[in-house]
């Protein structure tokens, strides 16, 4: 394993906690052009996040840590906090690490006098920043492994199928599902990696693609309905997907089209893993029956690209963001603790701290 | 059921014998708008079926008997039928129908006169498409009793959920998944349709959504990646899909995507047929295995809309047209005999005249 990859120098996000102000990239001028967005309130992160502007649930939770960390430099009380917190959590239901980096910085803070609590804040966003870094890094070691052995059966290169954007873009540092491929790749595994597109949006054309081409990684982008297709032809030998919000007993909330990918996986024995830091599981909940899925609007599908429609205008569209793919499709998830089986009692076993 | 429905309106393919010409509905422009095309030269008729203005296995295939009538219109000697029967063949691979149509036009004009050659060609691409409204009327009045035993069973407005453009856009008259659909609706059964936009040529959004709103069916536009979702959540009684190849054993290839849904479908004991005029079946194939899977242009793809690409330009890109779906997978096949099981047998019992 190449102890001296580097993540990818694309970063998505950059604080500048002296001025008091974040860097983002907008996600959805990519690929056409890098353009970066400094913020200095509270109000322009969570219209960052609602926009998806920045997207990824890890990359959402850090961004959201440090909107609120802007909104206490502005205004240090109580008030303040709550009104900052509850915009910014409202932005997207699914994701929990959202919840879960605000309640973080909530609790770092609230004890705090308010002439503190900014620089607490800042404080806190940046270790949850770090974290990240690290988090993705440790899936990525893990994970790789899981890459090394493939290989050593197939004798060729290692076709992985991604789907949306598990990448960098979607984090701090190392991307989730990307981890793992890119310290793969940096190691010499050959590798190719099929892109399924994911519409409506286009995560998986826009970005995957394009921060897959900047590391040099052999890709090809798919329509998503063609994954199935690709799995019956033995042509994938690994399936790796992110998540959105993960259950105590492995029932995945991502992006949706991950279920159709498990069932194929499933029906045709190829390996799926989902990538799931473990800021992602939601340990309130026992399955994923209770977990929000995002109805977002009509016109992310009517209108492809933003101008011209692709049906008659009055037509109606449901897009729901995420769906469930329950455990039992899974092989097993990458955490930063080690792979585990997607069942109550594995996460249980390897995370014995959080897990109560 | 209705026996006073009308096909709809919206008829894709006209001919005129008399003036040698035919006339086509470009479908590449709808919904935005409704233009036909007359053409008088095969040539013309070889470009509009490989650019897709025309499409849908029996459409295809009458278009191309009308097709060969014009060239033996314009030079009626052995080398025009089989230069014209060559290069409408090559227009699009998977669709067994261009195929059994060409052959049996050359087999009624073959042993002709060259003289007489023009006149018994359009008589006989009048044959087909006359059989063509035939089949699928009684596809649909076959199929119909699927969907009044389903509402009778559930007690509300049947969901069922569609793919592509099997639709009478894709037919001289009712379509094939369609014609059930219509005459359902015409006969008051309650029913709403789950279009699946179907990337990337987006003919489910672009033509099935076209079509149902014309002909005043409830729908609802959804990503091809939500549709196994939807049946996890119980938001599906039936799926019904068409058929661009049906092997002897009944291994269906369809448009990429259906193999997805039909997982879905049996993952989720949601029922699933498959509209099959016999044209479609492909008696020398005893299983899917040989049907060739059109490979269309990257740009398919990548310029979503034909003009703004959604990757990198020179992203790689896989955009096989069409996937197999094991016959297994299928509840049934709707021909226009009856329903039967997607076996070898059943569908042998159903044509013993033309599976030896």
């Amino acid at each position: 394993m190449p102890a001296n990859s580097q993540p990818p120098d694309f970063q998505p996000l950059r604080a500048f906690p002296d001025a008091r102000e974040i860097e983002i990239v907008d996600q959805t001028r990519l690929p056409r052009e890098r353009i970066t967005l400094r913020m200095r309130s509270v109000s322009e992160v969570a219209h960052a996040i609602a926009a998806m502007q920045v997207r990824g649930a890890p990359l959402i939770g850090a961004t959201a840590a440090y909107g609120l960390a802007l909104a206490l430099s502005a205004d240090a009380t109580d008030e303040s906090l709550k009104t900052a917190s509850d915009l910014l959590l409202a932005t997207r239901p699914t994701a929990v690490n959202l919840r879960w980096a605000l309640e973080r910085v909530r609790h770092r803070v609230a004890s705090l006098p308010p002439p503190l609590r900014a620089d607490a804040a800042w404080d806190e966003a940046d270790a949850i920043a770090a974290e990240d870094i690290r988090t993705n890094r440790a899936i990525g070691d893990h994970g790789v492994r899981l890459i090394e052995s493939i290989v050593r059966l197939v004798g060729r290169p290692v076709e992985i199928m991604t789907h949306c954007n598990a990448g960098a873009l979607a984090t701090l540092g190392w991307g989730t599902a990307t981890s793992l491929i890119y310290l793969a790749h940096d190691s010499g595994i050959p590798l190719h990696v099929w892109v399924s597109e994911t519409r409506p949006r286009l995560q998986g054309a826009k970005l995957t693609a394009w921060e897959l081409r900047e590391r040099g990684v052999p890709h090809t982008l798919i329509v998503d309905a063609a994954s199935a297709s690709l799995m019956y032809r033995h042509r994938v030998d690994l399936v790796l997907v992110g998540a959105d919000r993960v259950a105590a007993n492995g029932d995945l909330c991502n992006k949706i089209g991950t279920y159709e990918k498990a069932l194929a996986a499933h029906a045709n024995g190829v390996p799926i893993y989902a990538a799931v830091p473990s800021t992602t599981i939601d340990w309130s909940l026992s399955d994923g029956e209770g977990i929000p899925i995002e109805e977002r609007d009509a016109s992310e599908v009517l209108c492809s690209d933003g101008v011209i429609p692709i049906a008659p205008e009055d037509t109606r569209v449901f897009n729901p963001g995420f769906d469930i793919t329950p455990a039992h499709l899974l092989t097993g998830l990458i955490t930063e603790r080690g792979v585990c089986a997607a069942t109550s009692d594995a996460l249980a076993a390897m995370f014995p701290d959080r897990s109560q």
